[in-house]
């Protein structure tokens, strides 16, 4: 470690390695070291899920979304997974000079129509303008509060051997289509993200007892995302490589760049990690919903300590957290 | 407006122009719509403070603080000025790459030192990274929040005519010392940024009866802040230049710079609006916090419709909200 690299962003390996020896190392709180999606604070008899994400995905237009849809999608969704229902967002503005206001007015009318259908409120934001050439376009960072209307208590730590994973629906489709759209690929097959606010789905199904933690599978893919409960609950995972929902036009997209798409990015999906007893009936529930259609049951967790993938062939490989700088700026 | 110029993030007249014709139009919400620091956020009988920013200071380092110390103290002070108590703060990283990581630790440390001064946590964080040449250096969001521990409504729509203005010390530092310290002016004298956290200061007053709003007078300076009280009350203001404190250093090398101090901006610096009744015994309080000692009351609040500068001379002129970018980066 010396110089910031691309990988440090990743969401992977790196980015893990960063947060846990400078960020939580340094400014270490109890709720910073849960390293899950929201944070929770608790004050008297008060309890707020509060997170933050920056966004910074180039380009700022691509297929099925664009940076103003992501970024209240995403912070929906890191709210929403912790239990809380989301109740206002923040926008801070980081603007390249010579931005067209047009296109910021596209973005802002994106932010518009996502948080309507999100039923969120903007209710703080900032705005700075850095010179031509000190940015690219426009980052935007938002934040997010919620509020607990249940005594749900989901947290990576209470995943336990046995548990089920229910993912809801197809996986890889916001990497591709942004890396596509990025780098001209030219790949055929209309590969859409599938950027998506899914507190809808989430409130659906977070009162029925067995849940115990929901996560948001975004950078780093379905595989980064088990090894951070993993990593925090102590058990391993299994995941099935047949069960995992993929779409033929991603997985032939993959297969051409050379990229795995259980490691690609996702903004619209989650894993729901639930007792065995209780998964049919999440799974059927999820299913009821416009983004849980194509929901599965893909694994469970066991006594192992890393996750693995059950090849189609019957084979299992361990499969660690995204290494490297393979998606730059993807989110 | 057709394209983003620095002008609109100087916090001035312009960045006034995009966010209501742009922002509050759009994504209008009762909240954001007071366009006050904070956000105060109802829900049952909870009331949180909510605010975001993001830091974009060129450099990075300055004389008496860094990208480090500003962002935790802007945020604080946000939440801090609405009456709230700060709980927890965020932190979004957008890094450019090949930043030494010695740098990035110099600014860690300088948020570990100043949120145990403001005695606030940091909960969560995110951390993104742009390749070489598509950011400058590193850009900081902070987002915060803050629970309500007395019964306050502080709001610019409370000011009335007659109530005073109280200013806890020098103003235009921050600004001078970011712009000397950018373009290497050689300006004499040891002017150093007051950036620093309020919330102690804010905290040994808030609860005497008589306070209308407390802002926080950072980008465009007091006169812009004081035309943002304006405009939201409805009641003009007159300040007396004589009475407003300007270290020797700041007022020449301002002089010097063709800038008005009075729209210099500032890190450690709010105006107390209060009653005349009550005015006396908050300074004498204020006086007694180390980032209070040299306060002072420096004008009123009258039936004007703009806010308005008493010079040495006795004449008096109108002042408006900065305007254009003679500051950009300067926060």
């Amino acid at each position: 470690m010396d110089r910031i690299s691309l990988a440090y962003g990743s969401g992977g390996k790196q980015t893990a390695e960063l947060v846990k020896k400078i960020f939580l190392k340094n400014l270490y709180s109890e709720e910073l070291s849960k390293l899950e999606d929201s944070a929770i604070i608790k004050n008297k008899n008060l309890k707020v899920a509060f997170t933050t994400d920056s966004y910074v995905v180039d380009p700022i237009f691509f297929p099925g979304g664009d940076i103003g849809r992501l970024c209240v999608c995403g912070t929906v969704n890191d709210i929403s997974v912790s239990g809380a229902k989301i109740e206002a967002i923040s926008l801070g503005f980081i603007i390249e000079e010579g931005l067209d206001i047009s296109v910021l007015l596209k973005i802002v009318n994106s932010i518009k129509k996502t948080a309507k259908e999100a039923g969120v409120r903007i209710v703080t934001g900032d705005t700075k303008v850095v010179e031509k050439g000190k940015a690219d376009k426009i980052f935007i960072n938002t934040s997010g509060i919620g509020f607990f209307d249940s005594e749900l208590n989901f947290s990576y730590s209470n995943v336990k051997k046995d548990d089920i994973i229910i993912i809801n629906g197809e996986v890889g489709s916001h990497g591709i289509a942004v890396l596509n759209s990025r780098n001209k690929l030219g790949i055929s097959g209309d590969i859409k993200s599938d950027v998506a606010p899914l507190n809808g789905l989430i409130d659906l199904i977070k009162r029925i007892p067995g849940i115990k933690c929901i996560k948001d599978v975004t950078r780093g893919g379905l595989i980064t995302a088990l090894n951070e409960i993993s990593e925090s609950c102590g058990f391993g995972a299994e995941i099935e490589e047949e069960k995992v929902p993929v779409a033929d036009s991603v997985k032939s997209a993959c297969e051409m760049l050379g990229i795995d798409p259980f490691y690609a990015a996702n903004e619209g999906k989650i894993v729901v990690i639930a007792s065995k007893k209780s998964a049919e009936k999440i799974l059927v529930e999820m299913r009821k919903h416009k983004y849980g259609k194509k929901s599965a049951i893909i694994g469970r967790f066991n006594e192992d300590k890393h996750v693995s993938v059950k090849t189609l062939i019957g084979t299992v490989r361990i499969a660690q957290s995204m290494s490297g700088e393979q998606m730059p700026r993807i989110c």
